[in-house]
């Protein structure tokens, strides 16, 4: 299992083309981020890592949980991101 | 296919709530948040949600895309995510 790590201040276009290539792969990838700013770059990452998925037949979807970190001395919240690839057959999609 | 609109001041329970409540009736849902802080709470919304659901043998992944929003005289770039459910089985779930 790949887990991305994603901040704020990640490009969601480089996440976008990390998660596309794993996916293309075949591994297992989840992404992990900490705070609004973050989780926002990841959705907009799985937005256009479809975009780069699709073509291939290949479509992804996640589910988030809940994730206590320790950072240091505190303990932060993070948002996990599973995601489940979804193969698309010719005819119906 | 219901549209939940998310706002930064939108409650994670409230909107897990209303997911869990159309999911279990089998109606389509789907989430549009514009700016970070609405895409974060949508995010949270998501893993409550899936913590109401999966007990009744349920589970929900969602998919992101960007969508125009006409606001006014502005437009804004939402993202919208589409929910699927998952039936889990006794066996393997």
């Amino acid at each position: 299992m790949h887990c991305l790590k994603v901040s704020s201040k990640s490009s969601p276009a480089s996440i976008a083309g990390a998660i596309a290539g794993l996916v293309k792969d075949g591994e297992a990838v989840s992404i992990q981020a900490i705070g609004a700013g973050a989780v926002n770059q990841a959705v907009k990452a799985l937005a256009i890592a479809r975009g780069f998925l699709v073509p291939n037949g290949l479509d992804i979807t996640m589910a988030p949980v809940f994730s206590e970190i320790q950072i240091g001395e505190n303990t932060r919240t993070a948002i996990k991101m599973a995601l489940y690839v979804h193969e698309l057959d010719g005819d119906s999609n």
